[in-house]
């Protein structure tokens, strides 16, 4: 159908929306593709709904050659699946919670598990029904703390979810891998460049799960790939390889030194090097050499409360998120004076192992860095304000409850796999693939008959893609400084036709060129307005983003339309004779 | 597509849910288009999601084929506008409500004027921009006090909402009539038989209005038909043909009189004909001579309560619904014996206009039947237990505060245009259009600049097709005592191929014949089930009602197919030769 813009319900903005951080949420509002209709929460315009529908057809036509069905549940769902699998609870504030007029409690379906479970048991109950793979493009609702970046991270967004059921394990990979092939499908017909990483699961639960991020500075996942191997990875998911066990025999004995006015670790270690009998013979100290204990509370999601030690190398910062997704779903928070008041154990800015562990008479759980091997030797707190000890050595003096994954990554830091230095970026993640399991089955009591005529529970995985979240992805990919530059899969149409000038017969020439694009099968955008100046129309095609641009203007006195490249910028004159077949050829998907 | 029976997400019930009441419901479950998720709200299995989609093609193409531009705003919504315009509280407890993380207030969209109302506030500002008439297909919300039937009203639903904006009157006609015209192709595509009748808009506000039902016995709503003219409405919306005001000088006095041992009109009637003093001359009292006054308590959307009498004739009950219409945005509720002790003006069961109206000490407000003319002569209470009024007239012994369209409608009734007599029938409301006018647009600020340069507000019009409400309306006006019948527009396929037997060349060549249908265009359902009985093939085809099915089985050994129409049952065999291009034809569109 050929749009107008003389009529067409879209007026673009010279200035940026105030509160725009990012070029896609930027460029979307000024070339009136969305407005802000609350925080968080979007209306699609028209040309917006155009491209958001062209990306829903590309997942819906790659998840349908998948051999997924589609079906469609509701976005208002009752308590009872979600408080039977726990995730009622863990969701915590990012649940929009409602009643109904009974006092019924209900949810905003943040993602379907749950119901998909619920539903392949009322349907199905042997073997013989499985494999299946059942998907549905919706709105979901997360009710983010800070959302932003305008539908990069809404709070209503439209997302494509699916859910495979299989017998065994080995099916369960078979349909992963499907998705996964799926994914790349979809992803490059939407002309996004993008990573698949190794990624935590987070409160989805489950064993093996990848991240499909789109790299751009925009994004607010971080992710490393290794110089050397194929090895990818999400910040939270990165495995820090774990040097061997050293021999410990010759350490000399741990000893508590004095170290009056070291507020930092640099002056820690200055102290050190700086003090004859605790300065070392073959190498000075260095901040790598210390160990800081860092005290957090763990809310767990039945409500309860504990401090959590984490120990990590003291050149190393706790990375917020790292420990966020390693000790999910329990949740951190920061340990405030009351709390220390109630550990007199933990001595602020002192916290040594000694203090802690099962062994402890405190109790408090102690988890270090994968670094911290046994027989390496540290310097670290004496739970003592003002005192420090040096060669408390791993396995000898004191042992952890655990390791965990939560100091930062760095850039050169080593690849897990190969060993050579890893990169970081930034990427929006527009897909997520999960191999879930048996939690949600489990819960939800889903079993089959197999070829035995014993009940087994179906294994299952939970796969996402961000459908509106795609668009601002696609957007921050390739839109420039003029304006959207969109592929011409997801574009709102083919060829935007400019008519320039007052001239009758170039709106006439526009016309019957934008008409017979139509007829022969392009998407058209026909820019028929009168009384708005040449300069304005060129600045909203920029804008606008389509990929094909002819302008009907003055080139027309000798014969000649120009057909502009939208993302190249490159020009050129065709013959008004026979201007039909060559913009459509130009404009071919 | 081809779908496949051995592999589609379905599953075909034998016995009818539980809680199915109607047709649609019962079938719809049964042949598992749909599943009940929570009361009032529905999932969507692959079947019926496609007839679901197939609904939704055909009004997006009427909309679009209208001129409207298809936009998209959030379910989820602040209080802010709808506070504005009053709507926040008057949906009353319809309407889901809840709160951010932040304490924010937010609704779930009913519907969404005030949305758009203030999105074309921010884009437009000339009466040149106008006319427009945007649309959206989303998920609507409700509360419902009895969700029932289904999908035919559910809390959860899919609705076609389109506004249109105009400059003045003339032009909100056009685009009102635009739409009606939009909404007789939707339904006629839909295979749908349909009525358009007046309505009143209710909580809308506005002026004209009028509902597309789809008439049939499952329908929530009354409508009447005169058996003469074309009049037609919502019973609701019925208008009591008013009588002409009467001469009154000739009639006697009231007067009080005793009438024990009269609980029911019926008895006071039968004491005023056995009565010497009482008896009239020329006819016999009946139950249309008396003045039914009924006290109600009215809750205004402010909270307010007030008692509210009506005076509808004794033979006549009054209804609740038209009463409800009639008051509203106010709600009804019952007078309670608190209620009676508070106002002991009124007496229960002998309630009469001398305590009511503005005149009266009371200040109570009475509202009366459009029969209730000036100079009609009525026998109705005395305020005072065991006693009646008789001979009281109209204007000149009482007078009411206005009139009020409660009392039933009856089969019969004369037309308020040509006086002929009325039928009532029940249908499916399916569609409703109404003139909004100025009111959100009042509300909202919504003025544009007109040709001379004045400030005026912007008429608007809204529109609603119940779009998974218009699913249940075609199961319920089609299907029959087998099964499903789909209108080949909105079907899940064209032709269902049905192999029977166990013979490979059976489902060689149903696979075969499938393959060569789907290649000229048909969406076939191939049931390609191993080890399923002819029999529950031939019942699973039936319910599931696909319109053209073909049996492919014990026939090929003499080279032919059986072609079966599901609405008519006409059954043919034709030659598996040329059986592919014969499937095609007879399933044309």
């Amino acid at each position: 159908m050929l749009q107008r813009m003389s009529t067409l319900f879209l007026r673009t903005l010279r200035e940026d929306p105030a509160d725009a951080e990012v070029a896609s949420h930027r460029l979307l509002v000024r070339a009136g593709y969305v407005r802000r209709a609350a925080p968080g929460i979007y209306s699609w315009l028209p040309v917006g709904w155009q491209v958001l529908r062209n990306v829903e057809r590309v997942v819906r036509e790659e998840m349908e050659r998948s051999g997924a069905q589609e079906v469609h549940f509701p976005a208002l769902l009752p308590r009872e699946p979600y408080e039977a699998t726990g995730r009622w609870t863990e969701y915590g504030e990012n649940l929009f919670r409602l009643h109904d007029r009974k006092g019924g409690d209900y949810l905003l379906g943040p993602t379907h598990e749950e119901m998909f479970t619920l539903l392949v048991k009322d349907l199905y109950s042997s073997y013989k029904d499985l494999p299946l793979s059942l998907f549905q493009i919706q709105n979901k609702y997360r009710d983010e703390a800070r959302p932003r970046a305008g539908i990069l991270r809404g709070r209503e967004f439209v997302m494509k979810d699916s859910y495979s059921f299989d017998v065994d394990d080995a099916g369960l990979q078979v349909s992963y891998d499907s998705h996964r092939v799926a994914y790349q499908r979809i992803f490059e017909r939407l002309g996004l460049d993008y990573v698949i990483v190794s990624a935590v699961s987070g409160a989805m639960g489950g064993s093996a799960s990848e991240e499909f991020l789109a790299p751009c500075e925009a994004g607010e996942d971080t992710f490393v790939r290794c110089t050397s191997c194929d090895y990818a990875a999400n910040t939270e998911a990165v495995r820090t390889p774990v040097p061997p066990a050293l021999d410990t025999s010759a350490a000399p004995a741990s000893r508590v030194v004095d170290t009056p006015s070291t507020p930092s670790i640099a002056t820690l270690v200055d102290l050190l090097n700086a003090t004859d009998d605790l300065r070392r013979g073959d190498r000075e100290w260095t901040a790598a050499d210390t160990l800081k204990n860092v005290v957090v509370t763990l809310v767990h999601p039945d409500g309860t409360r504990e401090p959590l030690v984490v120990g990590v190398p003291g050149d190393r910062e706790v990375d917020a998120k790292r420990l966020e997704a390693a000790v999910s779903p329990a949740e951190v928070e920061a340990f405030t004076d009351e709390d220390f008041a109630k550990h007199p154990a933990l001595v602020r800015g002192y916290i040594g192992p000694g203090a802690l562990g099962e062994q402890s008479a405190s109790g408090i759980r102690y988890l270090v860095d994968p670094r911290v091997v046994e027989g390496s030797e540290w310097v670290t707190g004496a739970d003592e304000t003002g005192k420090h000890v040096v060669h408390l050595v791993a396995g000898r003096d004191f042992t952890a409850n655990g390791t965990i994954e939560a100091a930062e990554v760095r850039e050169g830091d080593p690849c897990p796999v190969d060993g050579a230095p890893l990169t970081i970026a930034r990427g929006i993640e527009i897909g997520h693939i999960f191999q879930l399991g048996r939690k949600y089955a489990d819960a939800l009591g889903l079993k089959v008959l197999d070829a035995n005529g014993k009940q087994v529970t179906v294994t299952m995985g939970s796969y996402g893609i961000g459908v509106s979240r795609a668009v601002a992805a696609i957007a921050e990919q390739t839109s420039d400084e003029l304006g959207l530059v969109w592929p011409r899969e997801v574009a709102p149409a083919d060829v935007h036709v400019v008519a320039t000038g007052k001239d009758a017969s170039v709106f006439d020439e526009a016309e019957r060129l934008a008409t017979g694009l139509e007829a022969a099968g392009r998407r058209v955008l026909l820019d028929d307005r009168r009384g708005v100046s040449p300069g304005v129309k060129f600045k909203d095609a920029e804008l606008l983003g389509v990929p094909t641009i002819v302008v009907v203007g003055k080139g027309l006195a000798t014969g000649v339309v120009e057909l502009r490249d939208r993302r190249t910028g490159e020009k050129q004159e065709i013959a008004v004779e026979g201007a039909v077949e060559a913009v459509a050829a130009a404009s071919a998907s």
